[in-house]
């Protein structure tokens, strides 16, 4: 089904929600990271719990009930984690909104969800339909519907409509640059990604994803605001780092880390978010945007070395090849 | 002053409480998630949220008022991102417990707190009175006055008076395999650190605290539930991994990824929380106590290999030798 966000919240809404979830594994579960910053960022009455699927499987709260909605992502819509998650989520009463980009996946089993969303994933889908714009549609509706102090609702809006041409400039100005670094580091060992706020998932999803499974390039994330608190001591001018720069009110965070290493001599690729035109966006709600330009920053870096790489992205030694099942809790 | 959990409680059940924050950098930050995570899976009514300091006071989100507590924690109570959530959290109407090490520190400074506790730090202080245990002490007093659904207060207190001699059966344990690995890996470039559940910042620490801030090793931590979702990629016969076992709910998660690292023939160095004695205390609460056990396994593994690299722990290049101050929202 396609969403329709204001039919959604009109079944919302006849619940007494308290509580939110986001339970999925990988690049899914970083898609579902804003969202969660989100409600965290704006509501004055939500909970919201984002978790590994399997941890929130086991450890099963107890706010997880009939009073939450519960978000499940599987882009595949087969992940176990995130099928078993469903399940739980509809025993314990959760209001369970599955996104999957699989119409006839194991996760389109009616079982499984209270509503179920697919998303068509290429180069001509809108931000606003891929699982970060979908999300954020239906949250800033629900707070619009059901929170009078919220004041974002027609910002967001604007912000969603405007994304798409972001991303394009973002990819437009930052290819010379990611070309010239994949040339580069193509034989670099290991790097440090660092990233912030709202975008924090994204450029985690950099690391795990982008260089450590489409790469098999050993990588680390560290957010720029624990950069000072630890992590620093390893730099030295043999030492890789991918800044994440956002714009938006955790735009210092990463400011900081940046003027350091560059002060030390690390070696360092700056992606600043402020060179794809974000100032066209709200400065109310800018923040939220950050995680998609990010995660396109991922996908252009890692491209561009696998070109240097002769490494394909798809290429892979173990995810679907060899057997990593587990015991469900309900088998 | 020192903590008395019944006096303090007393305190916060003459207001409404409906959010705790949990604030701090680096390790400290991480010494406060075992208390976000009780909360976390313990209350039914409770929200809590655990973020880097300033990332807090940046964005100061709607619900850090009057009716939140603020846990903000720095060891050395000079931590600028602590002083100034402090002050932010004051500002905004919370109620505000703040801990250190030192009684003559910025933090100590009545404009910043309602209470403010100080503790020791050498080898005869009990972990009850560190802030891992104060915080844990605190939260199951007060959720044992303030919600009749609450169990385990029982099991807790009894967990908390068996930790100290866990501990010590873990140092003990431990040590010969820790000396092993210190001799073997004295010229590891980069290693990965997993580890999950309530025992996840901690893990985390094991990697930026221990080994990158007082080693200046590479270092990325990976939650076990995550690993099989774009990290094992990576997994060679040349990676070397540290992996935490927990007891208790999230074990399965850890011995996945510890199952599947030597099936592939991975470099692996196992912890495993269960050698220790960890099941003298009650299965409903043990999840909270692994923690205390994976710090001192970081301390510990970080102690032997200062010895086999002749790199003291105590020995900085930029914390606390050069400028990386910033400017304040009060400033």
């Amino acid at each position: 089904m396609k969403l329709n966000e204001q039919e959604l919240v009109k079944k919302l809404t006849e619940r007494e929600i308290t509580d939110f979830y986001f339970a999925a594994c990988g690049g899914s579960l970083n898609d579902l990271y804003p969202a969660h910053y989100f409600i965290e960022k704006e509501s004055r009455r939500l909970h919201s719990t984002y978790l590994p699927a399997r941890e929130l499987t086991l450890t099963d709260p107890p706010r997880w009930n009939e009073h939450s909605v519960t978000f499940v992502l599987s882009h595949s819509g087969n992940t176990p984690e995130v099928i078993e998650a469903a399940r739980l989520a509809k025993q314990n009463g959760s209001f369970v909104i599955a996104i999957s980009h699989d119409p006839e996946s194991k996760l389109a089993n009616p079982d499984l969800y209270d509503v179920f969303y697919t998303y068509e994933w290429d180069e001509k889908t809108s931000q606003q339909d891929v699982p970060m714009g979908m999300e954020l549609r239906i949250l800033n509706e629900y707070l619009h519907q059901t929170e009078d102090t919220y004041q974002n609702y027609s910002q967001m809006l604007a912000g969603l409509g405007k994304i798409d041409q972001i991303i394009a400039n973002a990819e437009k100005y930052q290819l010379p640059a990611a070309q010239k670094f994949a040339q580069k580091y193509r034989k670099q060992d290991f790097m440090y990604i660092l990233g912030s706020g709202a975008a924090r998932s994204q450029a985690y999803g950099f690391a795990i994803c982008s260089m450590m499974e489409m790469q098999w390039m050993d990588c680390a994330f560290i957010d720029s605001a624990e950069f000072f608190h630890g992590p620093f001591e390893v730099l030295q001018d043999d030492k890789l780092f991918i800044q994440c720069v956002n714009v938006g009110k955790n735009r210092v965070l990463d400011t900081r880390s940046r003027d350091f290493i560059q002060k030390y001599h690390g070696q360092i690729e700056i992606i600043d978010a402020k060179n794809f035109g974000m100032e066209d966006i709200d400065d109310a709600v800018v923040d939220y945007f950050n995680p998609f330009v990010f995660y396109k920053m991922g996908v252009l870096y890692r491209d561009q070395l696998a070109l240097k790489r002769a490494h394909d992205t798809d290429f892979r030694q173990y995810m679907g090849k060899v057997d990593y099942s587990y015991k469900s809790i309900f088998s």
